[in-house]
């Protein structure tokens, strides 16, 4: 183990000999934690590193860039504020793994078949699935009359077994009375309404970035303020009705997404 | 000033006695303080108070609810890890300011339009305007040559005199050699690409969450580990050369997003 770590260590500082003869530049106004930061960042970005890989340690990089090392702590502190590295006690920094691309802010798609067009395995873990009166703001989310009848569906859903996002979903009763009969863990939300002849037509999700609560900690193996994506979706059928209400925290630290916009 | 207070307090309580006879349920296996996070969230989400209302004590929510004051606490720094409370030391827990909603990921609009728009007065600080030689990094994301000249723009955005976003672009220097000329505090970068027939026909931005940098925390007055939303984007001309590659920090406290995806 520990021999693997030394022989990474020197890889990844050859691998930096060789990219910078780009050192740090003392004779202009660029504060030098910025600039180290920034010439980390540009070789983590441009994926030169494998994901795990251990960073060279704080006194190593203090003596090859000839600056001190709470300059180098600054520098990694923000990169790992920031994400790109993750720290371990005992252990070391290390480069994270990269962010999944999620295109659920660009096509309408179920999350099983978005994970497995990029590779990954999906799995599913309902927390909660029942029928219930809906509360005034769902029920104006869902634009149906207050106390109809709503199902709730909760899930944890991971990609390659590590957990990835919490959503809670609530559909009208009337509009797909057999719902709270499926078994989630197993079947995928947009596939049962498209074979229930429910198309979607067009979703609307606003979202925000924001600190992580004590059930997102506890089902994402996160930590207490790490950053969530959280965003609120209303999908609409083709005749206008509102089929789904959900909302849904993503992980900060695994997660990024893409928009397209086209004039 | 304290008048004030004690008579804003009153009337939220009574908007709580008049919503809620709904009181929490100890007979359901939902933990009380979630079930307290989940009344106060609703009430909050249908603007039932205005921003910077103050909440009831936790005393009073302790005892209105018949609950102890720790589970009050937990439904509280709930509310504010999520934003939607903050505190004031000293002077008690507030309902925040709605979030800006931005259309950043929806249409193409540059910040000044999109801001007067929504009746917010926008306002820009130049950090840093000049010709430079392009990153490896920068280089790529441009598809130019490593080591061509590449404008550089950073810029201070606010709203209503609150800083909003920080963002941080790259123009190849030959598409548009005067860029580094013109006024920014005063001039719109998409009105001037407009000027000179560069008309952007797509725009693909990225984003992640992630907590706040030093910088960020510097320009925005927000705090060390709060929440940002971090994108990147890619803008392409009608001839699908790149005009612009930025990356942009915004206020998770301040801002959310908007998509809309249609099939």
């Amino acid at each position: 183990m520990y021999d693997a770590n030394k022989k990474n260590k020197k890889k990844l500082n050859k691998k930096l000999n060789k990219k910078l003869n780009k050192k740090l530049n003392k004779n202009i106004p660029v504060p030098l934690y910025y600039q180290l930061k920034e010439l980390l960042l540009e070789q983590i970005k441009s994926n030169q590193y494998s994901e795990n890989t251990p960073l060279p340690t704080e006194m190593e990089l203090s003596e090859y860039y000839e600056i001190s090392r709470p300059t180098v702590r600054q520098a990694i502190k923000e990169l790992v504020n920031e994400g790109y590295l993750y720290r371990q006690k005992g252990r070391g920094t290390f480069i994270s793994k990269p962010k999944i691309k999620q295109e659920f802010t660009k096509v309408i798609e179920s999350y099983n078949e978005e994970m497995r067009r990029k590779g990954l395995t999906p799995k599913t873990k309902t927390l909660e699935l029942q029928v219930e009166e809906a509360s005034d703001f769902i029920a104006e989310r869902l634009n149906i009359n207050p106390n109809s009848q709503v199902t709730k569906l909760k899930r944890l859903r991971y990609a390659n077994d590590e957990p990835i996002l919490i959503v809670t979903t609530y559909v009208p009763y009337d509009l797909y009375p057999d719902l709270s009969s499926l078994d989630f863990n197993t079947h995928s939300l947009y596939d049962s309404f498209e074979k229930n002849n429910l198309h979607i037509k067009k979703v609307v999700r606003s979202f925000e970035a924001r600190k992580a609560n004590d059930e997102e900690v506890h089902w994402m193996y996160i930590e207490e303020g790490d950053a969530i994506h959280y965003f609120e979706t209303t999908a609409y059928l083709e005749d206008e009705r509102i089929i789904e209400y959900s909302f849904c925290s993503y992980r900060g630290d695994r997660n990024k997404f893409i928009v397209e916009i086209t004039r």
